[in-house]
């Protein structure tokens, strides 16, 4: 067992819920892990507050368990929606969060009492896969998390990558279909206009008000705006067709995702996260044959895409671990 | 003036031409400079051959003309299209030259008697672009070729990004309308089948054959199968309305491409070359407008989109930019 008994906090915000943990100086599962609700309506001061107390008795928790000392609790890593600023610790603007120019790092710095640092949630939420997940050791790491959107991170030869303006990896909004869908960012034909949660739903919807025959309609008692993509993978489990169809295409259309990012960034692995990733193979084998037919073949050989390892803890982990990595230099 | 009298060949082979030339060892425009027909028809031996005689050319005509001597070249830095692998030197497999698993690297330092790397044409454009052209100092740069195909290269932090099998920066092929346009490559909707020299000329001519009045067709005496992305140029020039639409098509779906990798990657330079460059504002101020359009604010404000700063000799530049930096760590 380690000697190392530091610990690192891990914030990951996100428009639903927020996750606090602490993470092993060394690396390893969160202990005294928790979810609470973001409640991003009450203002950024009232999520900060309520963080900042979650953080708390989370350290209370694991020092009281392990008999150690606030010292060894070296500082708090956050992962939050952006675009953000990282050097200043603000967000920017969250569409999600309704926050503009939010400092939220010093926020959360103060009311803890602890330094902290503060990363784009999918850009932790890769790292974390990167540190000790499906993305272990490998030089160039390309993750993407498929949920309300489609959030992307990009990790190379053992840093994220930041882009200019800390702005890279928003592959949601790679344009796949220059005339295609409306996508919520304004833009047509963005890869999260068909293969976000809310999308996958949508689609699969337009399909049954068009008249086809499905366990979907059933499984809402044809209430169909309750349809979500939960509902989408229940009727795949259930060997619905047309579930399965639905779920096909969206394997077809991440896979053009996917492919664009391989011909480009050429990757040893492509980790996907997100509750899409519970249909496993009815996701992933069709995603990894319809990518084995649009990539290039000498970059198609030299890449695995996977589903997440750390699905409900990567961003807590990633988080904590750009903390260590600017706090340190290392992993 | 420099003292230092050192100098690196490169060697930049394309489809149609090879271009030589001795780049200073500090950086600066190439010397004796060269350009002869690749002749791929020939097979690769005799590709070799000439270029070996063109190189021997080139260097006797600088030492003569400087006084130095032959230990005053270091070596041969080779630019090929790939697939490629760098660590032994040999071209995989490239559909222009016809070449499967050629050690061209070994051929070439063998025949010349001076070590030699290669690397990918489009990288070495782009990496020449990086230290002497358009993209100087930029931490993140994108750099785009449009010719025959359009190939791709990225610079991070001083390095080419290479991915894990050197197959990285095969932009080109990135799918920008998953059920658009066949590509040679085989797929759909690749970005090349639309902004590539040949399949402007090919979107063009089937305006005009649609019925489309353009002075396209007087400038070829109604051939139409002689028209060429450089005759449409011509007709731009001209002021040709339908020319024109063309031009601005060809804008609006480069700038897919070109916010798609914004998104992705954040870069600080977009470097656009190739004939397609000679459009100029015709080209650049749609395309931009476009990618304001498509990309994220933030990512936009941050990136500059650029025409190459060295259209003719960023290729023979850039491969001698690989050799000194595989062979001393430094550029």
């Amino acid at each position: 067992m380690s000697e190392d008994r530091r610990w690192i906090v891990g914030l990951d915000i996100g428009g639903t819920n927020m996750v606090v943990g602490l993470v092993p100086f060394e690396g390893g599962p969160p202990m005294a892990m928790r979810k609470l609700p973001t409640r991003p309506e009450g203002g950024g001061k009232d999520v900060v507050a309520r963080a900042s107390d979650a953080i708390g008795a989370a350290v209370d928790e694991v020092l009281q368990a392990t008999g150690g000392n606030r010292e060894d609790v070296l500082g708090v890593g956050i992962g939050s929606p952006g675009p953000l600023n990282r050097t200043t610790g603000t967000v920017l603007e969250t569409p999600n969060l309704g926050w503009v120019d939010f400092p939220l790092r010093d926020l959360v710095s103060r009311a803890v009492d602890l330094p902290a640092t503060l990363d784009n949630d999918a850009n932790c939420a890769t790292f974390g896969e990167w540190w000790l997940g499906a993305g272990r050791e490998s030089r160039v790491l390309v993750g993407m998390t498929l949920g309300t959107g489609i959030g992307g991170g990009l990790v190379l030869n053992g840093e994220i990558h930041h882009g200019a303006s800390d702005a890279a990896g928003e592959f949601g909004h790679m344009t796949i279909d220059s005339m295609g869908r409306r996508c919520n960012c304004g833009n047509y034909g963005c890869l999260e206009a068909y293969a976000s949660g809310p999308n996958i739903a949508a689609r699969a919807v337009e399909g049954i008000r068009a008249g086809v025959e499905s366990v979907l309609e059933d499984l809402v008692d044809g209430h169909l705006d309750r349809v979500t993509a939960a509902t989408v993978y229940e009727a795949v489990v259930l060997g619905d067709p047309y579930a399965r169809e639905v779920m096909n295409e969206t394997a077809k259309f991440l896979a053009v995702g996917v492919a664009n990012l391989i011909n480009a960034l050429n990757p040893e692995i492509v980790v996907i996260a997100g509750g899409v990733t519970r249909a496993g193979d009815h996701l992933f084998i069709p995603l990894r044959k319809e990518v084995r037919r649009r990539a290039f073949r000498s970059a198609v050989a030299a890449c695995r895409i996977l589903p997440a390892a750390l699905p409900e803890t990567a961003g807590v982990i990633g988080a904590a671990a750009v903390f260590k990595k600017e706090t340190f230099g290392f992993l």
